[in-house]
């Protein structure tokens, strides 16, 4: 595995160039959406994208676009990429991997001097992050036109609008309607992306195959119980908001763990206790519940469950409760066909079956889900710190996941016979 | 019942009068300590004070004290009393109704022409809330030489000291030495009180007898965990601070609720989490345990099972875990001839036994425990609501409470072959 086709210099030296643009700290990044760091960093993606053969161009949406000419000019498109801004205090890995990636997939192809049978096209989306103005998927949502009323008009924390910044960029609101992808214009879309998370490093793998994209169950709940001096009401007769949600959170820690092998996870990220003082009992807390699942059956089972726990906890503490939903989304899983490329070019690359792991965080996958096929390879991340300086991903790491890539689109893109080993 | 020997209207009609000196909303009062309104009420209650035939005067440390000649005038004194001052947002009872009925009972005695073995002082103590400056009890206190270094350089919110405070209220911090009790002045002191708490309401009883003031146990806890991705974060691989401290709000409760039968209490008041995200893992959180008992065996024992559950839970979920003591007191009982004169005047107002119960709050009564025997009556209060304008004692209730402070008034200060019944 140590001698690779694609060039695993060249892509760990892009990943460093690009670092440098909005560097903080030693290894930290602060690249926003639509910033004049972000436009930097386009600029230079794009004259690479030139570089290995590719025309590019920024669309009305902020997108950079560059496109590989096919056997077939007209045949839908194989698609690869991922975004290059990035949170406020970040790492140089989250989404720069699987833009660097697809750059390198196809600047190997061209360098080749091989053709692909269907055009293949390297993207990276604008605002995936969505933390400057406090919506993600921008890019990808317009080019699949699924913008909703009044993103334009949502502004920063400085007051500047969407619809200015992305002027300012380059794009171009008024001609939103051209850049909008016409169903059928392309067939699959492939991300490589670092994990976020600590599987494939408890496993050992460098990469990992990713079967699906979570879908979570967001809800804020309510308990509302009755205040009383903490030295002066005797325990049975207390109505203590807080007793009933830790109840709730040890209960949910407990379903979830309780689905041996499955990779459910369910969270309470947030907790906030009224009148939140030492000696008062307390009378209201507010939690955050968040329930993921590969699985949406088993996720209703799950949700099922810890409705009747609420029920339960509050009608033992003497306690009412509310329910509010914030989100409810649909687990979506990678197509069947791109799976088994990437098994089958795993394959070639060693011995012993790529591990196979699902993704709980969103990525630009999850929005071309409902466009096209889409398949997703994850790269280990260490501790699976992201959204951090700390973020780490080894060079070796990436090249594997870069010649996995590589390996995996030449089959989708009619150059299988090409592939070595 | 329906007939006292105290003036039950006169008690109640100067509730009320005192209730209109810093109104607010339809119930509430707001009177802080040292504040115009409190001078206001302090200048009242002196007035009624040389009604009832008491000499009365301010002293250095801010308290009301006024007193009635016993036969013996330099005889150790027999003492009543509570506070006037009041939370921001407060009822018209907390120490009040105290402070009205040691008032009632002396003039009753007055009234009959009895005189006293012993002087019966009656006493409102000066700023028992300790909102204001941030510590309370300072009155009496100061009466008894406990004030602490830097009290009176401690500032409000408006950044006035309670030197400044006191003296404008006409206090005199160059007299504290002439106005500190020296031993033996004052033999018992006796203290009315509501309840603050639901346990005579729960048993139909409109007083009750303490037995003590529980020593509370007082911590900030600490518990670090590890934070991660809620999606992405495998449930076995987690270190989730709340799971943890949710588990120690549950085995806390049912480490007190377990006492069957003991009057032991436990509360987490006080939970925040840290980064507090929905889809952060908790990395952090603080909360308080305050833990209180009469039974300092009991809660000393309950303790160490509390630090044994912390260390099984900090190991079960890979956390660690900083415990910090902000307060350990020893309960202090009430003393047995106080109780036994309390007991007997109430066997003579009716049948039954006067409920006895243990006070979690503090009082005026816990600094004079340390002085000399102290005893409390508690008056049943609506809900065990109080620290709030819905704070509520109803007429009755307050009758009898003065009627027993009264007839056990008169067992301490050898009258008590006066006592009709």
């Amino acid at each position: 595995m140590s001698s690779y086709t694609i060039n695993a210099n060249r892509v760990n030296r892009r990943i460093e160039q690009l670092s440098r643009i909005g560097k903080i700290s030693e290894t930290g990044v602060c690249r926003l959406a639509l910033s004049p760091e972000d436009r930097e960093a386009v600029d230079l993606v794009r004259a690479w994208m030139e570089e290995a053969g590719m025309t590019a161009r920024v669309d009305a949406f902020g997108n950079l676009i560059g496109r590989l000419k096919g056997r077939d000019p007209d045949a839908p498109a194989l698609m690869l990429g991922s975004h290059i801004d990035t949170q406020p205090y970040a790492g140089r890995f989250d989404g720069i991997v699987g833009v660097i990636g697809a750059l390198e997939t196809v600047q190997t192809i061209a360098e080749k001097g091989w053709v692909p049978d269907v055009p293949v096209e390297v993207v990276s989306f604008c605002d995936e992050e969505g933390c400057r103005f406090n919506k993600g998927l921008f890019g990808v949502r317009g080019m699949l036109g699924k913008l909703e009323d009044g993103e334009l008009e949502r502004t920063d924390k400085n007051g500047v609008t969407r619809r200015q910044a992305l002027i300012e960029f380059g794009g171009d609101p008024e001609r939103f309607a051209e850049d909008t992808l016409p169903p059928g214009r392309v067939s699959a879309f492939l991300e490589l992306h670092i994990e976020q998370g600590p599987v494939l490093e408890s496993l050992g793998a460098p990469v990992g195959l990713v079967t699906g994209i979570s879908g979570p169950l967001w809800w804020t709940v309510d308990l509302y119980g009755f205040a009383g001096h903490a030295g002066s009401v005797p325990m049975t007769m207390r109505r203590d908001a807080l007793v009933g949600a830790s109840k709730v959170v040890v209960g949910l820690q407990e379903l979830a763990i309780g689905e041996a092998g499955a990779p459910t996870v369910g969270t309470v990220g947030s907790l906030r206790v009224f009148p939140d003082s030492r000696n008062i009992i307390p009378e209201h807390v507010q939690f955050t519940v968040d329930l993921r699942d590969i699985d949406l059956e088993r996720r209703n089972r799950l949700e099922k469950r810890l409705r009747a726990l609420l029920e339960t906890v509050s009608r033992e503490h003497g306690l009412r409760y509310e329910i509010r939903e914030d989100t409810n989304s649909e687990p979506r899983y990678c197509a069947a066909p791109i799976m088994d490329a990437i098994r089958k070019s795993a394959r070639e690359m060693g011995p012993g079956e790529v591990p196979e792991l699902m993704s709980g965080p969103f990525h630009d996958s999850l929005a071309m889900s409902s466009y096209c096929d889409y398949g997703m390879i994850f790269v280990r991340c260490r501790e699976g710190i992201s959204h951090n300086p700390k973020e780490y991903a080894s060079p070796e790491d990436i090249a594997e996941g870069t010649e996995l890539l590589y390996r995996t689109a030449l089959r989708l893109c009619g150059l299988s016979g090409k592939t070595e080993g």
